[in-house]
């Protein structure tokens, strides 16, 4: 096989090299011609230049981009993220506000940053992206202990059920109220709900950490929660998709399953976490390779991932088990701790940055300019919706005011799951009635993602405050 | 912006969805409508799905991809390096083993593996492979000293310039040998001269690390030839596409170019390296961010990568760079050891066995069917040329002859940079006069592939042997 490295992708627009036809493989002693689009496929990024006029032309590899684009991000997200930590607040503000002023700088001027203003199309970014999520769900993982995680699983699942509900029919309100009739109105109305009612669970993860109290009381509320919520929206996921798709809800086999899969992966995660990867790590020992405890954690990792993406669940939900099972028994103390260590350098010193600077860079705030008030109405339904739904059960659950606060406050995060979902609403043509398009609907994108960045933004600004009487213990 | 997650590559062959024209961004209260090749790009993959008959639509990302790829060459790879080890060879040896198997594999019953038949198209994979050679140049930085590594720069610069000159004659004299007259007949020559004379740095600094030779005195010389050997092959390299470009040698002005380039950044990466990153590293120590060690290093090395692919350099000279001068006293002594722990887990641990099982997946047995003796022509001028070619003048300096011959050992090793220049004679249509094409041409391409694995095969064999005399201390 051929190096992936020779084949530069062709700028959009451009011809088929005229001697197309003479390239192919050798096979016996003929060869055989491609097509022009295996040989030469076209660059799905905007340009493969830095800067305008800029002919790299003659270097060996892709590599210029890719380095660039991880050295913009980690310098710009981690300075902004010392800015932030002066100033007393958690990093990932610092973070995710570095990847707003990124987005403006790039959205302006397009043509002199185009690889930065290019990266929704760039696939390479959206692996790095993947990658940093994966390594967040593997360290969170780690760092909780999996009987702590589940011990008030009622609770949790309260919190997660109330936590979801209430946002969903609140959005579903809101729209009845404020959008127009239109032939796509109901699902519409779906979408603003589905849209409140997700959680994400990297970023309250991160959240957590940032503050000291992922593994308190409260934080472990919040992370068994969001694991809970993260199964319970592919449930709406599915719904959703199929309104847009039929106009009508999914069948009942649909829900069937998806709890299928659900409880089938949470079935093999427990077996393999409990019993499988003890027993792999006392196998693991007797081998000689360097760095082994490392690539374990990694290789469970991904092949829960993969499995939960094959049963149609979110591969956060692979790392995430993997790290959770990963005790300081399954190999040895040093190797837990060993790890974790590195494990957290992957994350805090080169990918989580990048990971929060590239959901900042989706804003856009054409609502904000156009439609304020639409903006301000999803905001506050979408946080009142999350601190009612999330915080009531906790309270009548036994947590103090403040806690209850600071779970509700920490469910708010929505982050990158947002973006998706919005993103789904736009590939299906969901702002397109009615015509004309009013000004709420040519908007509605726009102010949910707003609220995706700006509830990710408040979760990290106030979740300390709320924290603060809960400690990091076993209290409460 | 929107996120890339949710443009989900069109399969290559299906049309355009319907209702394309509906999507597009909003702007004022208007929809811009976008051609349909930008909202919904071809995939470059083969396909999207890991099996065939697999519908993996309703998951939200390409997480599933991305993870099984990682899962595969990461499991496959260390199995096999941990057989070497129990063999006593080192992991390379075994590493590139899993990668031809898993080529071997693929290349079989590519239905029934869709994703690892099509890595050569795949982009994020290169992106991986990239981020790999960046880590391991980045560690082989940080293991050795500047001071020795230049020490004895007559003697390297010796080694380096017979290890590149006397293969390249070989080759040249080989191709005179054994290749048919036709119009192309000079560029081939060519061609086979510059893909002997070439070291891949990454390869032989795994090599010598594997056999825990890297700051001997015989590794230290390797490694310093093997990276002048990655300046003056960019000469070459700039020769030989200008012969098959215009079918004439490039001109002053292009090596006084390269020869600028050269300088320039070295001078650059010398000031910035003994003076600007201990400077840096002063002021960066009163910053409050965690893993404050790990960003800095990766940002040295990205920032250095960028600045030597902007000269028209190589990335890895950046990343070698900044590893090379980052040391004790630039943070901390805490600060080195830490990173040098961390740098060694992402590479052992992850990404290096990434890396050597993509070279050994390249391997196409067809020349050695067809016309084995072209193969072993090739196979054992490309040896004698480094082995004659580093190895005398080494012996010439005062190596010893065991030493000598370790040292040519050590340039022999060929790896990725061969597989680009030999993708770029393919991409050029080298491999097509005379007509009709004779063996010889149909098998060439395949024949220097052979090579490329093969020389680094034998590196990581053979090594050890021969650096058992010179022990890894400042002996000699």
């Amino acid at each position: 096989m051929r190096d992936a490295r020779n084949h530069p992708l062709r700028p959009p627009g451009t011809a088929c090299p005229a001697n197309h036809w003479k390239r192919g493989f050798f096979a016996g002693n003929r060869l055989h011609p491609l097509p022009c689009e295996s040989l030469f496929p076209v660059g799905p990024r905007g340009a493969a230049r830095l800067w305008p006029g800029e002919d790299n032309s003659f270097t060996t590899s892709n590599g210029l981009e890719l380095f660039y684009i991880l050295l913009v991000f980690l310098v710009v997200a981690r300075l902004f993220g010392e800015v932030a930590v002066r100033l007393g607040q958690p990093v990932l503000v610092g973070e995710l506000i570095a990847g707003i002023v990124l987005g403006l700088v790039a959205g302006n001027a397009p043509d002199r940053f185009p690889v930065l203003s290019g990266l929704e199309h760039n696939e390479v970014f959206s692996a790095i992206v993947e990658l940093a999520t994966f390594f967040l769900m593997l360290l969170a993982g780690l760092e909780l202990r999996p009987n702590d995680l589940f011990k008030d699983l009622d609770r949790s699942a309260a919190v997660a059920t109330g936590g979801m509900l209430v946002p969903l029919a609140i959005g579903i309100g809101l729209g009845w109220w404020i959008l127009p009739e239109s032939d796509l109105r109901f699902s519409q109305m779906m979408f603003l709900g589905v849209a409140l009612a997700i959680t994400a669970v990297p970023v309250a993860v991160k959240a957590l950490m940032d503050v000291n109290a992922l593994d308190s009381r409260v934080g472990r509320t919040i992370v068994a929660s969001a694991v809970i919520d993260d199964i319970l929206s592919l449930v709406l996921l599915a719904v959703f998709t199929a309104v847009l798709e039929t106009g009508t809800t999914p069948g009942a086999m649909d829900f069937l399953r998806i709890g299928g899969s659900s409880l089938l992966f949470i079935g093999i995660a427990y077996l393999v976490g409990r019993y499988g990867l003890r027993w792999l790590g006392r196998q693991a020992r007797k081998l000689r390779l360097e760095q082994l405890e490392f690539t374990f954690v990694l290789v469970s990792g991904l092949a829960l991932a993969v499995l939960a993406e094959l049963l149609g669940l979110h591969f956060i939900l692979g790392a995430f088990a993997a790290g959770l099972f990963f005790r300081p028994e399954t190999m040895s103390s040093k190797a837990y701790k060993s790890v974790l260590d590195k494990v957290e350098a992957v994350n805090t010193g080169f990918l989580a940055p990048i990971f929060f600077a590239s959901i900042g860079m989706h804003l856009d705030l054409s609502a904000v300019v156009e439609t304020p008030w639409i903006v301000v109405a999803i905001l506050v339904a979408a946080t009142i919706g999350k601190l009612i739904g999330a915080g009531v059960p906790a309270r009548m659950r036994g947590a103090s005011m403040r806690e209850s606060a600071a779970i509700g406050i920490g469910m708010n995060a929505r982050g990158a799951v947002e973006l998706i979902i919005a993103g789904i609403a736009l590939d299906a043509g969901l702002f397109l009635q009615p015509e004309p398009i009013p000004p709420v609907i040519a908007n509605l994108f726009s102010a949910v993602v707003i609220t995706a960045i700006v509830t990710t933004l408040t979760t990290g600004l106030l979740l300390k405050r709320f924290m603060a009487g809960s400690g990091s213990g076993e209290d409460t």
